[in-house]
């Protein structure tokens, strides 16, 4: 893995006066080390890494791993990192208050009772929002499988064809094509059904000049693709074209400013601007859109609450929509790299009106 | 929701001197209040309950929820219990250690500084290991729609088909057939890598001649299946059939004993002690099954060291194996309804040894 990560986990180490990082958290032990299993576990003192998984994984974390030390524990791998002496003379150690439970928590206490346990937040999230190039080309990869998933959901969509059905063929066209998997449940929202921003497929079948909402993404190598396209199945309405068009106006808005420098909230609001005046404020119910890497949902937020800065290297989604209860619904979402002087789209899916 | 599961979990709350549960962990929110959403919390106080979430799930969560009272809260769930006084007065309540992060149950100790937080353990999972008939129909329903997909998969098995694309299948036809989806990453291990318990599906093509080793299950109404068969793929050599011969013993004799009363380590026993009188006790490297309901791993385990003993309404699985490095490996594994004097065997995938 490369050694930027351990530097800079390091560094956030040194600034909290903290000599350790107990980190947990399974997406974050890969992003660390490199390993992949269920099960394991990242010691990182200032000085030294560790790695502990079980036995099931004992060949598996030898080829995955480098630049750790590397055990494979017979019980539990809080308790194999005690044995492990990689604590010792540590006096304060960060673990990560989100993802460790309490019982957890418990029992580190139990294992390392001279130790003071300081809970921290954000730490390799905050490395993690940079991508480097491998990781850039990992995301890159997973965006190429999606937007040819969606490319085959065209050529099925029509009417009578039921929400489930549509999922069905995202996850197995996700694996045909060389990802993991799925990377989230996707969503298939049709008609009156658009209007629930999180609709999970039904049995319900779809009708012909209803809007469909397609929500879907997978998993290659830990990265992830996420991408929307809302499609109509028959001719649409005249209302359902007006919300398309502003829906659409509003996502280009936003990635037209995106770059380097620019504060997120200032983006959220440029496309919540442009759908408020059209008339359709009440109807844009979340934020414009989140980070994205090793999770689905990475800590950057781009809200109108939000303090985050944008950096050069950030991977971020933009995916205003306009929800109409009774209704119907578009959402129209990309992946978007951030770079010093603009961004770059990463998803090629068309975005004009797709009737089929 | 059945007003067994409320009571049952109030007299373990009084037997632990308890005035209220807050029930975190989505699996177990649903199991009580029918609540499925992403987001949920319940809280069951000796005389009132009440379940909260945000307002995505504002006609979901009143459509799926009788007999609590509902709260859609703006903020956090944690302080819109807070809000809703439903703890108030309450002296000390107990919360899922397991399924609280130590950040959660900061905020919690934050906003009830008067109340007393004791760390519970498996309350929830003791009341839903006995699954009462509607849950057992969504297991039976789930079970169902496995063995479907399984008849599936055996029609498209043969020689250079890649063990991704057998996952791609199983994905594709639990959802086809009803199923909410996949009820876990599905496990298809070929030739060599059939040693490997818990292999990934890989690229890997399938060879002539070849086992291969098929772990899938659905969810059905938040309820999971659970199937393993290995299959050959052309004729089998002598060893590869000795080994297979010798699992489906193993299996038939814990199936044989299964019953209320009996001690889970007994079936374990019985099922190691054939595998090592046959000479393969080194291969068969981990526990003889686990609880299936609402989570696809349930604490009930079989195993040597389990001090569990069945009940009648028990769902488990039996799954034995036999894991030889560089060779392959075998397991089969059926979900088992535990009765008085027997056990109902829920698959109907055949069990002899299956030449494609």
């Amino acid at each position: 893995m490369p050694e930027r990560r351990l530097q800079e986990v390091r560094r956030h180490l040194e600034k909290a006066r903290l000599d350790a990082l107990v980190v947990s958290h399974l997406p974050h032990v890969r992003y660390l080390s490199g390993f992949s299993g269920s099960n394991g576990l990242c010691v990182i003192s200032l000085s030294r890494q560790s790695v502990f998984t079980d036995n099931r994984y004992r060949d598996q974390i030898r080829d995955e791993v480098e630049g750790f030390r590397i055990h494979v524990a017979r019980a539990g791998l809080f308790e194999a990192a005690q044995k492990s002496g990689i604590l010792k003379g540590v006096r304060r150690a960060g673990f990560e208050a989100q993802y460790v439970s309490f019982s957890a928590f418990r029992n580190l206490k139990r294992l390392f009772p001279e130790l003071s346990l300081v809970p921290t937040r954000g730490i390799v999230e905050g490395v993690a929002a940079i991508k480097d190039d491998g990781e850039i080309e990992s995301i890159r990869r997973a965006v190429a499988i999606t937007d040819s998933v969606f490319s085959r959901i065209l050529r099925i969509l029509k009417p009578g064809i039921r929400e489930m059905d549509v999922a069905a063929e995202i996850g197995y066209w996700h694996k045909k094509l060389g990802a993991d998997g799925d990377g989230f449940e996707p969503i298939v929202a049709s008609g009156v059904r658009g209007a629930l921003p999180h609709a999970r497929p039904t049995m319900r079948k779809i009708v012909k000049g209803e809007f469909v909402t397609i929500d879907l993404g997978c998993r290659v190598c830990g990265y992830h693709s996420d991408l929307t396209r809302t499609v109509a199945v028959g001719q649409p309405g005249k209302k359902a074209r007006t919300i398309y068009r502003i829906v659409l106006e509003a996502q280009c808005k936003a990635i037209d400013a995106a770059r380097a420098g620019v504060k997120s909230r200032f983006l959220d609001g440029l496309a919540r601007r442009h759908i408020r005046r059209s008339g359709f404020g009440p109807y844009f119910s979340h934020s414009l859109g989140h980070g994205l890497g090793i999770e689905i949902h990475e800590p950057l937020r781009l809200s109108a609450l939000s303090r985050d800065v944008l950096n050069a290297g950030n991977v971020v989604t933009v995916e205003p929509g306009i929800y109409i209860p009774g209704f119907g619904g578009v959402r129209i979402e990309d992946d978007i790299l951030i770079r010093e002087h603009n961004c770059e789209v990463l998803n090629k899916a068309p975005k004009e009106l797709l009737i089929v």
